[in-house]
């Protein structure tokens, strides 16, 4: 099966390229980004001797003519010029912007005005533990944001116990990579190095698309990311208050027990032991009526493009297991 | 006025070091850790030609001969055998450690059986934002824990505005200085760095000393540490539910308004620009009736050493901010 | 075909398993510690829902019953205790200490008294591009150290070159990992976060390796390793005299044009590239008389495990590139 | 005695400013950067309530007017525009670009035409170790860059012993403060953190420097930095070949016995225990005529503002070490 990449610059770019030369079944055949004219190891010195493919100026008719289904891994509001016509042209799509993961009315009021109302009609969300059965009829999926990913597997298997209209609470923290590959103050070394911040503090976009499917009030969730000195990682720390006596981390465990991308921990995860692949590590400590969950992913992985390959193999009828890395990079 | 150090072989030892040589009135009379027979740059490398005094091994009289006021950095349970002799030959105390920080039966809960009971009855906690009189007629004073300072400092302005039984939570990250000197499987480099995970969650012992003195019920603190890839720092991120419509930048800053070493900043704090000084810098947002605080203090020094030195400054009669490093390690 | 890892605690043990449980001829059939009694994901929580075998105390009657060929991964001076009796039963040995490493002399005067003589005389020293051939028949391989290893494989193409009797300086940095998971205080986070140091100038014992495998006397050889705050990854800057007039990157290419695991690169080489791999990249730059090359490695993979698999690869009659990592952990 | 800044956006700014405003005799007057209007803890947060002086636009006449002395922290090639003005106008100057520290020829070639050659005659090189008699008389200072004075303190102590026509090998590492606050590839987090690699090897533009300071030949100058993941520190690993029978650490320290700001180590030296503070600790081993020299400053203290602010005491008949932080960063 002809697969291709447009967005072959950035990280989540780059992980598409290491997970598909290694797929089984897919055939990673055309490669793009906004300008072309080079090779995939100019890019990314490190596929030197792995892979050496061109990459080409991205081009709608050339990714139909070479692909089945194709992953935009593009910038917010540049994605769905892309998505519009290659739908049309009965090619599959695995979205990683944010273009097509909230309702209209959601998506215009944070990001700009939507240019492709009709597909939103039909996309389905790429979190294989709430949409499994829909993505493999999909011809477009919103490939979940890091943030969402990793708060939304954490609070899923406890919103029946929470008590109504009390705050959701999520302290995020999330390596530097998740800021790109773009220049800026936040992610010079000399500002991040031995340091630590808030940014956005309840005021981040990815706050409305937790809330959307979760099926909560957006004020009631209160979401706070911290940039960390780590390369790539991310850990939500989760505090919801609940009722009712129950053992958290049965419930925890019998949840996902057919999951084979989430793993429970009886210790608190941690960023290394997620790092390169797929999982993501829950835990979970009850104290009287309040709740702490720690949901750890590889920002760039379950958190963008692993998701995405695994929400690949479900629209091509494949395991969704196959070709996704399970081997962290630890030590 | 002459001063000592008992404890001057882990971080928070050498943190004393380098302010008391330099404070315009303290003179550094006395050095002591549990062996003796060394100098204090053999120890710390780094006070080579700075300072090369003596290492005695610790002895009360000692002790009593040399100095007017001693600064005990001794791990918890150890320091109390030192207090009760030191304050019976009229030595005033700044103890580092935990041992006169609670109430006896929290104390005797969370910790072991306490040794000096009488001299618990007198002891002023050492937070100058709460007991500034107090403490300049303190013979004894017991330092806060370095959790503590930042969410007590960070919740103190806004405790009237909670709504009662409501949780409160403190989400903290702490550099591993914090963690000591001592060679252990969290402080090995190859686990820490690149990753992130929170410790005894909900059930760390930093949480009593934390309710005790806000004068909440402990069922009501909800703690969570993380460890996090940095040498020196520590943030609390903190989260209350409050009631009624008040600007909560404006209440901060007129809490603080005569406090010389806390910072209220309309920008998100970090760990960098405290790092080496006595500063607590905080900010807060409000979202709806949700309040998130974000506290930022140098662990060794807010959270333990300059701290101590305050204190000592108060209790010699001294101007408070005399001798204080005001300078932070940045870049 | 069946094989084995005794000594899986530590972090070659754990690069040993995680690329062993996906090699497509081996069979990882038996593993084991010095206690036994556990698995080899209690030990590295990292492979939960990826291997969870069971870990053995290390026997040498199990060894030869399960396995056709044994990877040793345990600490230099007690490797030769198993070698002797495991080669007796037939069983093939990958030895990844310093035993049999060197010549009986120079192995009893930087270590101890050797106790396995008889099968130094036919170890085979596992370094593909040195000794491809005679791995292909070998029974017992020494594996190289990782600073032997990254220096070796810059000098080789340029021995001929270099003028006798001048120093050969090999200014070596390596991470963390490489002094493995005990704890001291060098792999203390706060010694060596933010800092970097020399240790062993000039007297560390992997020079006599280098100076024995390059040819040359052991007065020549001056080697200073220096500790940087990376968890993993070598980068070895050497300098050499050289005599004529010659392309030196050509001269490289040359060299290494039939090796499949060392990429010649014209921009300085970085520790990163190779992360993960068992690619050596090496870039050379000639100034007047003066070599520089710089030989980057991971010092666990090439420096370890994955030569290890590499020789094991020979020595079944596989291919050498079979199962061996060539993604790197970039970013 | 009135000083000012003009630069004060930077690292070595700040660091000017942070010693400045404790300076017993320096009354730091005046402070500006390129645009103007802005204060020095609008660029600086860290100074907020300890320093809040405004920043000018940089002007000679206000400059002549406020001060006696001033610090020009300005890019290359642009600072002698203003010395120019400001030695004609009387003030003295303390120069931290490379505008004034090499020979005419030698700067061109390697920098642009230079338009100031009359004040190149008198300019002395702002090494105390070198020139501590010339500096006590002198109107304008060229302050030297971080890897030549790491460098040539390191080697002046064994230029007398060092073999005729034998390689200077500099094999330096630095910390990224030392590129600077500029947005760059190597500057971003992801690029360095678990990174390490040389950049400009053999041909980086300190080398004509240090051998012009040393009086050998540029030629003989083997000079390779590398960049490494940390803030601030610098260590320059030396090797040459000397001859004679001779105690190299005895003739370090005979050498250094008057200088207040070298300290000279029995241990390798490392990078935090200058962090912060003007020192230069030096380490050095010998095997056989080989020498091996480890030189560690902090690149921006020593390596450029505290080495100012030494100058100055010097320029304006004070004590050198007035001033001077010696308490290092750590931990």
């Amino acid at each position: 099966m002809n697969v291709g990449i447009v967005g072959a610059t950035g990280y989540t770019g780059l992980e598409l390229v290491k997970m598909l030369v290694k797929h089984p079944r897919f055939q990673l055949a055309y490669i793009a980004n906004s300008e072309g004219d080079t090779t995939i190891n100019e890019l990314h010195p490190s596929l030197s001797g792995v892979c050496e493919d061109k990459v080409e100026k991205a081009d709608v008719d050339a990714i139909a003519k070479h692909c089945e289904l194709v992953f935009l891994a593009l910038p917010h509001k540049t994605a769905m010029a892309y998505v519009k016509p290659l739908i049309a042209k009965g090619v599959k799509v695995v979205d990683l912007s944010a273009d097509y993961r909230l309702p209209l009315d959601i998506y215009e009021e944070f990001y700009c005005p939507h240019t492709d109302v009709e597909n939103l009609s039909h996309v389905v969300y790429g979190l294989p533990e709430l949409f499994r059965q829909e993505l493999k009829s999909a011809k477009l999926v919103a490939n979940p944001g890091c943030f969402p990913t990793s708060a939304i597997l954490g609070l899923l298997p406890f919103m029946s116990k929470r008590v109504a209209d009390t705050p959701i609470i999520i302290d995020a923290k999330t390596g530097v990579s998740g800021a790109g590959k773009k220049l800026s103050e936040v992610t010079h070394f000399v500002n991040v190095n031995d340091n630590l911040f808030a940014y956005n503090p309840l005021m981040h976009r990815h706050a409305p698309e937790i809330a959307n499917k979760l099926g909560v009030d957006f004020e009631m969730v209160n979401f706070v990311p911290h940039l960390v000195p780590v390369t790539r990682g991310m850990l939500s720390s989760i505090y919801i208050t609940v009722e009712g006596d129950f053992d958290a981390e049965a419930l925890l465990r019998e949840h996902y027990k057919n999951d084979a991308h989430v793993r429970v921990s009886s210790k608190p995860v941690d960023m290394k032991n997620v790092a390169g692949t797929n999982f993501c590590d829950i835990y979970v400590q009850k104290k009287g009526n309040l709740l702490f969950i720690a949901s750890a992913i590889d920002n760039l992985m379950r958190g963008a493009s692993s998701q995405a390959v695994v929400n690949a193999n479900l629209m091509m009828g494949l395991d969704e297991t196959m070709g996704i890395p399970d081997i962290a990079y630890v030590p």
